[in-house]
């Protein structure tokens, strides 16, 4: 990914040492570009907590660069087994959803597991924190490559006239290690030269659109607009759009969507349309003891600040303003379900699949072994 | 409607004299009340383009007034006819959405061209301009009372259990004269004692429900929850939503509905879970020569700037924010249209009827003649 044409990952080892994490906080962009230093399990807990770091993919390696620190803080605690069942637990709290999160503790805790030798432990769990960063980047990779195609068709169809994509939330490098997921058959397919350009939905609450997507589209140099989430249906309406990507915080053995709030509302007006309306996610997104997504996701709510509040720029800086009545309650769910019914296709790292149970464990059949 | 406990319309003429015609300057709602002077056919015209004023309803009040000034103003010019002429067009110009406009706008025409004496000119359409403002707060007092009997249905059904009712943007007293279109059935059952309680879409861009109809139900003490635009679908899968209500700036004579951008996903969403959708109007809104509302309606598309910065309060007083990068072009249409078979029911002045051209042709009879 690029920033100011320079090239960066969204989370990676300072000076490629073993003291301290870099992320980019991503709450002040697009206004402020800052890096962040995180230096034990707690500041990794807290950066994705508050949120400086988001996207299930990206949720995922930062949780196991915090289970490498907690790993360190251990070897000084007087109880390590005690010290890391407890950092297990923290990092497992700080968010609900991604089940991303829940795949990097496993897989840490493995390798934890496994170490005999626990002079060794702190090294390989740096290793591991640095292969799920690096795989996950690489998965991302995959995900652009299997998507591409779906692009180079609508493409061929108009005579290469635009291709009209319309996402929802930022699900791009910035959400995952590198590449993203949503975005990356975008990138694939501008960089290869095709006409492509992104309706960005803002994405209230946190403006995740409005603030990353299409700060990452405008540094990669790629056509977008950004539209009010209300907007979307009236494009599909007038054929305005010529596929939906999105993102996927978890996704059941059937193929329900857990995603950022709103994208059920899109997957609905995409049918009623006839626009296919994809999922991009690795393999590391399935929850494959799940079957409905309705019924058994749990659907985070945050902060009622994230939805009375607003966050942008103005004469004095940058500013939080208050949009409500102050008196007035509100709601903040953060994530809703789209049924498989309404996924046209999955399109994951390992190839594109339908989004029911056998294509899925056609495709994932190692995995659906559990 | 109750502001801090005094009545007031939402447009009044001041002093009950014929010289100033007050309103309520929407744009720093909820963290301002401003009573705005208008004194002038331009006044008028600017409040409803610049949006101090808006509504269907409200703008036809208000455009009526702007034309009794032009007539004013018309008698001291060199050329009355020409004078008219150009006010008329200049008003029309003004939003080109709501059809009330035009309905008032031709009704103070049939004044100026019936009166035969010069000298009573100015006084018959200062009559005719307060006739469509009683009209029009009378229209919503009998939109609420039938709409009341659907609340009251599913009171019953549900033991006098919470009915949850959500709407989009305002279509309250804010957005009329008196009452409001769609919280003109909500304001009548709570006012008869019904627990209701009002999911309110925040509805960017411009924020109407979390600025307006959250201010409006705070003022009368109605339950409400405002939320994000995006969080509807998630909450009618939920069972938490049972029945939506929303107002119309125009309604072909099949039952398409024009409304603010948005409107179309949640009768989507509504129709996916079952879930009445109703669209309260009074009859000026309706536009009885258009049939296809997706091909014949013309959808404003408003400044980039009501996407790009938003208001609010913060420790500065009020300020506008910028929320997307710099460079990043937006898009902002400002209605859709909702097609008739996704409208469970028209709630009007006359009663209820079905969004099909029958069932509006048998109520609305007369006017279909034309």
């Amino acid at each position: 990914m690029r920033i100011n044409n320079k090239y960066y990952r969204s989370i990676w080892l300072k000076d490629d040492a073993a003291d301290v994490v870099q992320i980019i906080d991503q709450r002040p962009l697009p206004h402020e570009f800052i890096i962040e230093d995180l230096k034990s399990m707690q500041d990794c807990a807290e950066a994705i907590r508050e949120m400086h770091v988001r996207g299930a993919p990206l949720i995922g390696a930062t949780a196991a660069f915090g289970m490498y620190f907690a790993v360190r803080e251990a070897l000084n605690s007087e109880s390590f087994q005690k010290h890391i069942g407890r950092a297990f637990i923290a990092l497992a709290e700080t968010r609900p959803t991604a089940v991303d999160l829940f795949y990097a503790l496993r897989r840490m805790q493995q390798v934890i597991d496994n170490c005999e030798d626990l002079s060794l432990v702190a090294e390989a769990c740096l290793n591991e924190a640095q292969a799920i960063a690096d795989e996950s980047a690489e998965q991302c990779r995959q995900i652009g490559l299997h998507g591409l195609p779906l692009i180079e068709t609508v493409s061929k169809i108009k005579r290469g006239g635009t291709v009209n994509i319309l996402t929802h939330c930022n699900a791009g490098w910035l959400a995952t290690v590198d590449y993203g997921t949503a975005l990356a058959p975008i990138y694939a397919a501008f960089d290869k030269g095709i006409d492509v350009h992104v309706w960005v939905d803002e994405t209230r609450p946190r403006n995740q659109g409005a603030r990353l997507t299409a700060y990452e589209l405008l540094q990669h140099g790629v056509p977008h607009t950004v539209i009010p989430d209300n907007t979307g249906g009236h494009l599909m309406q007038h054929g305005m759009v010529d596929m939906v990507i999105v993102g996927s915080d978890r996704t059941t053995r059937k193929g329900d969507v857990c995603n950022k709030i709103g994208t059920y509302l899109k997957a609905l007006a995409a049918r009623d349309n006839d626009i296919p309306f994809y999922v991009a996610l690795p393999v590391s997104s399935f929850d494959f003891e799940l079957q409905d997504g309705l019924k058994e996701i749990p659907i985070e709510q945050r902060s009622d600040h994230e939805v009375k509040y607003i966050y942008g720029k103005n004469e004095h800086g940058t500013s939080e303003v208050l949009l409500t009545p102050a008196g007035s309650p509100v709601a903040n769910y953060a994530f809703d379900v789209t049924p498989a019914r309404l996924v046209s296709a999955l399109i994951t790292d390992r190839g594109i699949c339908k989004a029911n149970e056998r294509s899925i464990v056609q495709m994932f059949s190692p995995e659906m072994a559990v």
